[in-house]
């Protein structure tokens, strides 16, 4: 059976189960690293034998795999919502980038899972299950970019953001946001995420051609007042 | 492996067998990915035994670690280049930008290695050589960082682009400039590095809060025309 993020339902006891490995394996991908994590210390965490983790995922790998699909799913799901409730195109990039940045700390583990093993994702398996999980997370990634660049033509054609090659356009603003979730860390870092997102939803509208807005209080600010 | 990198034969003495090696390694991890690489391949491209080349490195990871070291060093080393030879600001500011893209196909790949292997850069190692390389990668990092933030806060100070936290500028921008290579081929895609340079140097400009210079061809389209 593939088990992936669009699966077909099953038992409730069984698919909250498997919802609670995912939790638990981003939060030690996430806090740990993915090749310090061991798998057995995840079926620990859920409380099931290692053995029984293998009904549900084949591997350490298919599990990863499953997270990015997730996350990817997560994230197209909300820049659908953000467009479909924005007719303007600027309020609908600005609304787009907003709520990318709307995250729990469990979701910015997510994200920084999502980046930090994103060269796993480009390895060939032979394991069926794993390569239909690795796939899935390649397509979503595809889409969401294309969805982006569709998006940014948008606005281009209506004059809001000036020309460019959208798809370009789309990886630059997909690899600003994407590169936060490498450094950033929810829990004890200085940066809330609403300073994050402040600053990088300014800084991605002006990557897409509109000027860069200045929050009042910087204006007035001396440079270099903050460490991490 | 298939494609056998195009690593240059050097004449024989001991600096010269381990930058082949360093040379090889990037080709192999660049283009077939580092986990896809075995250490056999690298010998064998150098035309040394395996044995010999652990008196080069200690392992794969400890080579990696290497290369990532030595990227992180040229990095900053254009970077002191550029800032040295423009008083000016924001001349300074392009020209450390447009030196950034200033890579052969072989640069290309091994900025891909230092991208796409960063999360294993983040992995304690318990051998000493495999550590000493680790850290000192993780403190070039830290310093190509401060670096820049503190080239930033320069051009704050002079009112040359806007106030921010310079720290979280400095890692947008090079997060920015960092993303490019996690999808960029320089063998066989449809953009040559010129094409990427342009596209990606006003947009890190744009980050930093200079109005986004448009390109001639796309600003002759009335789609173009920027709104403030």
């Amino acid at each position: 059976m593939a088990a992936s993020p669009t699966a077909k339902r099953r038992p409730r006891s069984s698919r909250s189960k498997r919802d609670d490995i995912i939790y638990a394996a981003i939060e030690y991908f996430g806090q740990h690293g993915y090749e310090y994590t061991k798998w057995a210390d995840i079926a620990k965490e859920v409380g099931i034998g290692s053995t029984a983790l293998y009904h549900y995922f084949e591997s350490k790998l298919h599990c990863l795999y499953e997270i990015q699909a997730l996350a990817l799913q997560a994230d197209r799901a909300k820049f659908e919502n953000a467009i479909a409730e924005n007719e303007d195109f600027k309020e609908a990039l600005k609304a787009v980038l907003n709520s990318a940045f709307e995250l729990t700390d469990h979701e910015v583990l997510r994200n920084r899972v999502l980046v930090a093993e994103q060269s796993l994702a480009g390895l060939h398996r032979t394991s069926v299950r794993e390569e239909e999980s690795r796939q899935l997370g390649r397509s979503q990634m595809r889409d969401l970019e294309f969805a982006w660049a569709t998006f940014l033509t948008r606005g281009m054609e209506q004059g809001a953001i000036p020309q460019a090659d959208p798809r370009l356009l789309a990886r630059a603003i997909l690899g600003l946001y994407n590169s936060v979730w490498h450094w950033y860390r929810p829990r004890g870092g200085s940066l809330s995420i609403d300073e994050i997102r402040e600053f990088y939803v300014a800084r991605c509208l002006a990557v897409a051609g509109l000027p860069l807005e200045v929050p009042a209080k910087a204006k007035s600010r001396p440079a270099a007042k903050r460490k991490s």
